[in-house]
């Protein structure tokens, strides 16, 4: 038996991964299959056909690879960008940071935007550098919907606008990893050129899937991304999409029918009603922090997450040992507080598949 | 209900994903946990040292990416070479080609060896090319173990001696996907530097786990290799190793429960026995091909594999109707075949968790 | 793990309990549920109103006993019968030996007809008992449809129309646990009072419910039927289906969701596929067994099983042997003779949800 | 998808079925077995040396049926008492009743003391009973020991003390559906008789093991109990314990496997830690009642009981309304009020494998 095991089941509210609901796991409890026989592209088929509205995209070219949100951004990024492109982005707190450092890292030139962690995109500053640029070296700006860290969602309709007042022509590379299928995303409304998430967050699948759709802009702008790719190479998909293969490789039988399983639950529900959901019980999050006499990791309302709350504590108070005593001594699971928060903050993930008693 | 549902299981005897053994999809069958919390860091620590026991490695270092065969491939690449690095690398089925692609798109100097389907390394060419590569500026030698495509397994203790005989210093990476934890593996023994597999092969787990074992070799190489590489990095992987968190991003923790089981059978069972259960189930299926008056793709005894045997069928008949059929009519998987042999061979899976019966 | 652990799926070929299928297995991997609350007896309903179907009666009432076939049997004597109530039964195997050493304990009056073991009932004994019996004290005769360890199907239709000859109105109580949802079993058009099956049969669930289904006849009867009951009186489940809330103590949540799922499957193909389909199995083992050399247990063609097959082996052999060797060397599991044919007979179960590939 | 399907997992605090162990269900996801092999009778074996042990007995059989608590009320009775054997039991809530209901049912003469609902055992009327039976015409006392109706827990030891004050010989049998493995239960102790649990309940699987242990003198009664059992008989039982093979009939493969994950889990926490733990979250139940400003049905604290709450509302509201409300709204399931207190309580069940937070 597991050392760590107690009685009761573990609270698991750290923003991701996520709680699984039943008919999830029993989709995934399954031995594996043929990949090349009928079911395996019948399956795909219709979800490719389903997955680009949680992006709420008509246009979009969705791709299911088997790796992380990390996996993702990486697949964003090479897809439609190449070596030494400049990019701006904005660290807001360790996600958006992590995000850079792998832009640097691929040999683009980034330019950061630092905003205090707590803060979202500042889009004076966006609209003052796309303004500057007159000849569109800024080939793309690449934002962090909801930064996991900190609980800030940043107005993605905003930047657009800003980005269309300016008339400027970079692709819009979108992180919705902790708000697609909880914080309403407008791929299509928003001009959103990439757009990617994780199977372990809102869509409450285990870790597995990096999802990310295409608009019709990002896949022209493969055609002369020289970035060096294969494993997340969209053109391998494609080919395999014109075969009706699908899969460039093996993908993961039981993320596939979790995944078809995960998006019944979501249209059956609604996906308006899921979002209306999230804003219901981020509200009440916010509401019981507020009665605990705690703040708000989240410096304006504007930008208040309903998927993740960083709650700030004392001072005297290392949040990290709060994080350890609630998992020792309840079973309860909270995300800690990362890098400059770290001590500072705890944080209540309240996404995915949850209602107002198991939340 | 699904569309393709038939009375009885599916026989699935394609050369992966195989069967996976009730004890796995019973440790996988659990909610999403924090991956920072203290149980999954104790069981990556556990895995990780249990991991290079299945390449017959005391000094690898294992990393389990989550990602495919596909993605460990480039893992081992990237971490490993630098751009316009020389590489020489065989041609002779399906999955060798694929690879030698990649290799070709992540911009390596690839002299490829094209080798009949249905032959295995020819030694000789190799001894030739190394004799006269005076310079040393091929750089990695890279080799399918067991190419899935026509059912060959290489002698990588020849080839290590040749390369000894030459006292070259290249890099020596072999994809091991569907030998490892099947067919002899001795990681060290044979001076392999970089050993790969994925998790739906013989270690009858769900797709997901890129494994890759890298010698001293290779980790001393990825301090000069300039190949960019963010998620598939193992340097990340080293750091986290070193906080004692180990993952840099999410894991799947359903995956991961899954491998210590997996690891859990076939330490009980005894790797050797094992190895010993493929030989005899892999005897078993030539001597049915042969009792039917079939041919084996596989050219000669010496190159036999005991996890998938390409059966060559008259010219008369195509084979992807005898898939199609088996599937259709008896709810049997088999491989089809690829490429080359696309039509002239269909291809029986014998590895992971059988035994004579189930089988 | 398992100190019986072995690599490989077992081969469940005894006659019961039998494999379950995937959807099954998913279907049942869930939670508890309050049984009343809304949605168990909105499934119970629906399954009562199914649950007759696998018997191909409109007019019987279903119940579904939280028990094995030993408790359905016991449900079916004690609510139509009174103590000291004359039944005429047939021994001719180890289950109808059961079912009358039941009878005998309940203290009936049972006249057995002893038959040869691998023979079936013989009509003209019926018929010259019921002739004889002017007074009509015979209440009920009971009847094993397919005897399990013998592999003896009966042909009911034929024990109606001798009944129906001698214009006797004695219940007819069917043991129908290896044949229902496998052979074929017209309740209503072969008048038969109480049929009864388990779960871990045809059906391929888990043991735990007893499956009894009641004739107007037979509901009517237990009105004067004296035999003391509580867990199994239907008068209780009668007063719960009246009410709405169907259950009076609680149900497996689990089997419930299951045998939706299980009669699913079966409607899905179609019941008289899946009969015809235990035909052709049936003869395909029977044909096995006639290129083995060996002899079937069954005297006569008319009385061979499509459920079981019950093998006589040579005399200088134990067939207690033979099922421990191919357990112990294959993971195989065969049925033991019982009894009279203990260590003369194997048995091998084809019943339930099989196919050519997977038997 | 299920109709009632809503976000979130249902809360479930009936007072059982209760919530089910993810190690539990992981134990239970397997497929049949033939239970003649080796395994299941060894498994049977540490079962049965197991389980006397939740009862607080060194000295018990334990039986297991594949059945509900209402049919190990029926065993209990059955096989220690003759038709007309006076019983004395205690009514003091539904399931008390329905226990002295199918006495009466069967043949028994009960001898019922009536308690209002809220109340335990009258141990005075017990003694003045007692000590006017100078014949012994009593033969067993019954006794609920947790009527769930109304969350009152009876003091064994007590009971125990009046009989053992007027030496009375009457068998002592104990309902402990809803205290075993959460309230203190000592059966050698207390000189329990027959105890009996049900696997729904602490036990935190799902129906369908009705678990009966049985004193020295229980087995003794056996012999001259002259009530018909077959399916309910320990003597059937008995014989295939001697036998080694177990089961007379055919046990649920997957509760066997299922429950010894379920008593690992209790032994590994302690059972006296488990019913600490039971102890504590009673009273924090207990407090929250209070602090809501309602009435415990329960009328004095010496019966409070650690594993439900009934809770009495204000008379101007319909309790099943609230029961309705919090199912359809908060996906919570709470438990009615039943017969006499229909409408007037509802019911909190705090027993299983819970927590503080998981609660």
């Amino acid at each position: 038996m597991d050392p760590f095991y107690g009685p009761g089941r573990n609270q698991l509210f750290v923003p991701g991964p996520v709680n699984i609901p039943e008919p999830v796991l029993q989709a995934m409890n399954r031995n594996n299959e043929d990949y090349r026989a009928p079911p395996v592209p019948a399956l795909t088929k219709k979800l490719l056909a389903d997955v680009p509205k949680i992006f709420k995209s008509t246009t979009g070219t969705p791709f299911l690879f088997p790796t992380t949100g990390t996996g993702a951004w990486e697949s964003a990024l090479t897809n439609t960008l190449s070596p030494r492109d400049r990019i701006i982005s904005f660290e807001m707190g360790q996600f958006s940071l992590l995000w850079i450092d792998q832009m640097k890292r691929l040999n683009f030139d980034v330019d950061v935007v630092h905003c205090e962690w707590g803060t979202g995109v500042d889009l004076e500053i966006l609209r003052t550098k796309l303004e500057a640029d007159k000849e569109h070296k800024v080939k793309a700006i690449c934002c962090v919907h909801n930064e996991t860290a900190t609980g800030v969602t940043n107005n993605l309709a905003a930047i657009r606008t800003v980005i269309d007042d300016c008339m400027h022509p970079a692709l819009f590379l979108v992180d919705g990893v902790s708000s697609v299928c909880a914080i309403d995303f407008r791929m299509d409304e928003w001009g959103v050129d990439v757009a990617l998430t994780g199977s372990q967050k809102a869509l409450s699948l285990p870790t597995g899937l990096g999802i990310v759709c295409a608009s019709p802009k990002a896949l022209e702008a493969t055609k002369t991304a020289k970035s060096l790719r294969v494993f997340f190479d969209w053109n391998d998909y494609l080919k395999f999409y014109k075969l009706g293969t699908y899969w460039p490789y093996t993908p993961s039988i039981q993320l596939l029918y979790g995944l078809r399983t995960a998006l019944d639950l979501i249209f059956l529900e609604g996906l308006d009603n899921v979002i209306a959901r999230h804003s219901r019980l981020g509200r009440a999050t916010r509401l019981a922090v507020e009665a605990w006499g705690l703040k708000n990791c989240t410096q304006r309302e504007e930008w208040y997450s309903d998927t993740v709350t960083a709650v700030v504590i004392p001072p005297y108070i290392d949040s990290t040992e709060i994080v350890k005593r609630a998992w020792k001594r309840y079973n309860l699971s909270l995300g800690l507080g990362l890098n400059k928060v770290a001590g500072k903050v705890f944080r209540i993930g309240h996404l995915g598949n949850l209602n107002e008693t198991f939340y």
